[in-house]
This record gives C-alpha cells, sequence and structure tokens, in this order.
C-alpha cells in the first residue's frame, strides 16, 4: 500500500490530483497546497527551491511513499534538491509531459507554454530535446493566463480571452508547431481557446502525462482505501471554496499548516 | 534626522516610494519589497498580518523612525497588528486615500477599486463613510489589473487592455460615480486606460495622498542625507531591472534578506 505525496503552489495542482485519482482510484494521497506563496511562476528558481523544499519535508513527515511534484514551476527547477533530500521517489510533471509531446509530434517543433519561472528554466526545452533529437522547441511564457482562468474567464467565446490567447501564441502558430504542451497547471481550463487559436495542433496536458507514469511506477493496484487528506499554506475556506472545481470532486475539510 | 521606513508585497510600493520622494527630497528612507510572497492582494487577512509584521521587524531591526505602509492590502489589514507592536508611528496607505476621495466627490457616491483582499476588507468603504456621512461607496476587486500592469500591457489604445477595464467598471460607470480611488499601487500605470472608460470621474491616486500626509507629518524638512537603501526577499535580479521604472530614479543594489 502506498500513499502519494503531491504539492503544488496553490489548487492548480488538483488538476494533476484528479488525473492521478483518475488513473488509480484506490490510492490513498496528501496534497499540499502552498496557498500563502502562491504562486511560484513568478519567482527565482532559488526562492521556488526553498519553498519546495519546505513542502516536501511537510509531505514526508507525514507519511508518503512517492512523491508527485504537480507545479510545473517547481518541477522545472526544484527536482535535483528534492532527490536530494527525500529518502522516496520524487516525480515532476516536466519529464513526463515532455516525452508525450516528443512522441505526438509529427514535424519535430513542438510548443511550450508555461510560466516565467518555467520558460526561462529551459527544462521543457531541454527534456523535449532529450526525448526527441533535432526537436525544435518554441517556448512562450503567458503570464495572464492563470489569472484569466482564476477570474473564470476561460470562454472561447470572450473577446478578451481570444485576444489575450491570440496574443500570446501569435509566435508558436508563426512558427509552424504542430504540438503544444500545457506546462501549467491551469492552462488546460483555457484549452478551448487555445485549441481554436491553434487548430490541428496537438495539445499536451502535463496532468495526464505525469497520471500515466505515476500509474506505470505503482502498478495498476497500489492499494489504499481511496482517502485524500489536503494541507494548505494560507486559511483553508478560499481553497476550500474553488478545490472541488478543480479535482472534480468534493473537498470538504483542509488542514492548515505552517511551512 | 528621521529615517522613513517602506514595505510592500513587491515592486509596486515604489510608486508610493516616489510620491514621497518627491514630496520630501532630502529624506532617508529603506524600503522592503516582499518578493518572494508577492502578491498580497489574494491572499487572507492572517496571511497578509503575519507577513506584515515580519516585514516591519526587519524594518525596525535596521531603525526606522516612521514606518509607511506602502500595500493597500497591507494597509487594509494589518495597521491595527503593526500599530500594537512598532514603536514608530505607522501610516498606511488607505486612510489618506480615503479622505482626499471624500474631499473630492461632489455627488459621495465613491468608487474604489482594489485586490481582493483590499475589497473584502471594507477598509476603504468604511474610512470613506468615516470621512464623509452619508457617502455611497461601490467597491470591485480587479484581480487581472496588476498582471496586465506587470505584463506591460497598459496602453489605452489596445483592446485587450480597454475590454478589461471596461467590464470591471462598468459596475462603478453604472452606478454614477464621480470619484474612483486607485486603490492598489499598480492600478496609476493603467490610468490612462481608467480615465478613457469614466470620463469625468476625479481618479485618486493613493500614493500622493498619502506623501501629502507624511510630510504634514514630518515637516517640510526631515533632514537626512537623501539616502535609499532597498531589501527583498526574492532575489535581487528582477526587483532592479523594473524598480527604476516605478520609481522613478535608477535603483542600483537591494540586498536579499529572509523574513
Amino acid at each position: 500500500m502506498s500513499r502519494i505525496g503531491i504539492f503544488d503552489s496553490g489548487v492548480g495542482g488538483l488538476t494533476v490530483h484528479r488525473a492521478i485519482l483518475d488513473a488509480l482510484p484506490s490510492a490513498d494521497t496528501i496534497y499540499l497546497g502552498d496557498t500563502a506563496r502562491v504562486p511560484y511562476g513568478t519567482k527565482s528558481a532559488e526562492t521556488v527551491t526553498q519553498y519546495s523544499l519546505r513542502n516536501a519535508r511537510v509531505l514526508a513527515r507525514r507519511g508518503i511513499d512517492f512523491l508527485v511534484v504537480a507545479c510545473n514551476t517547481a518541477s522545472a527547477v526544484a527536482l535535483p534538491a528534492l532527490r536530494a533530500e527525500l529518502a522516496v521517489p520524487v516525480l515532476g510533471v516536466v519529464e513526463p509531459g515532455a516525452r508525450v509531446a516528443a512522441r505526438a509530434s509529427r514535424t519535430g517543433r513542438i510548443g511550450v507554454i508555461g510560466t516565467q519561472g518555467t520558460v526561462s528554466s529551459g527544462a521543457y526545452q531541454s527534456a523535449i530535446r532529450r526525448a526527441r533529437e533535432g526537436a525544435e522547441v518554441i517556448a512562450r511564457a503567458c503570464p495572464l493566463f492563470v489569472p484569466l482562468a482564476e477570474e473564470g474567464w476561460t470562454d472561447p467565446g470572450d473577446a478578451i480571452v481570444r485576444g489575450v490567447v491570440a496574443r500570446y501564441l501569435a509566435p508558436l502558430r508563426g512558427a509552424g508547431i504542430d504540438t503544444l504542451v500545457l506546462g501549467c497547471t491551469h492552462y488546460p481550463l483555457l484549452k478551448a481557446a487555445i485549441a481554436l487559436e491553434v487548430p490541428g495542433v496537438v495539445l499536451v496536458d502535463s496532468a495526464e502525462a505525469i497520471a500515466a507514469e505515476v500509474r506505470e511506477r505503482l502498478g495498476d493496484a497500489p492499494g489504499g482505501a481511496g482517502r485524500h487528506d489536503f494541507l494548505v499554506t494560507d486559511v483553508p475556506e478560499k481553497f476550500l471554496a474553488v478545490a472541488g472545481r478543480f479535482l472534480g470532486r468534493a473537498v470538504t475539510s483542509a488542514e492548515h499548516v505552517d511551512v
């Protein structure tokens, strides 16, 4: 029986949690959302690494057999430090997403969108090139996508949504990509608007990619009683108000922790 | 001779710093930007209060005679806790901005825009009603304004900027306000687009309001050598890259501190 620890900068990682539960319905999980210090995507690699280590230590003390880093930014910059310190296997969302994209692309021209931290780190770019020699990767930070998704402005019929998506994706569209990695947990909420802007392009959701990898590692039936615990670093109320929408099932309690 | 301490969640408070320097050119100042935990506007009053106390302690240890809370959200929720703990006078941006708005309005219908934390706290609403009996205050959170300003998307000719501003301001416009408080340090960067959307409405910049109040408290000539120190909680590089734009003069060094 394995208990999977998952952390993210806030609520976005619940989309990864959801994909893991879809793949492994009986798994036991414990999720930490660092809601007091969200977002990570605009901060330095040093600070994100420090926060990631603190989150991981809290989860390790609670007892986990496996750690999933659901946050793309933390996955992009903090995996080496996490692996050096933790005694359990650590999986980030970047490598699985990069591998799925490398396989899905016909032309080898692959786009990546994410936070400033994720794009600046170059982690997706090098992971894709490792998975597919000669791949041409065009990466772009889309800082307005997270606030748009959190505001609930995601309707592809909304002129503001279409305008923002078109502006960010223009260089990727111009470069003729055939595959696009949604390299931030919030971006799948904008999938419909993104798809309209880059018709025919395969969209890779890293939440699904990592869920498939977790299942591969743990086997189809990791045991467990389907128990799910939630920890947050800001007060639980706001997390509880939106968690259900991201997780796709009710979240009724979350514990506040200082990290 | 007085040294003024100023803190904010990040770089936005430099617009307040700038207004204070315009009012008191020879003042000595020390500014702390909590860039590792920015933004405050989406977080709970408890968390913002805890961060504000930590920031204030760092500044107090460095030696200050006066503390300016440049962040609207922190001013809205943390002043009582700061005043209870600190030995020096503490001034926030909310009260001065509210008083200027109360005086500027002819009709008593006053709008306030700010972060979710500032608007939810009700601090501007009650400060305006204290300053002007019978005032009708219409407040609205505008979560996309900060990322728009940070992205540099502020041109009133930009369809996305106009669209976002129009959507947030529609209820204020509909309510017939004659005065509007820009209750977040980033919002003055969008002043031109905001002015176009609510023509004839007086825009109150709380940075200017607090600078006038600081000058009143300290007198025209507080002494000092015009020395300005900067502290940040994330790495200094990104702060230094944008600080000059917000402060209106070069910022060449900033010290990293853990708070």
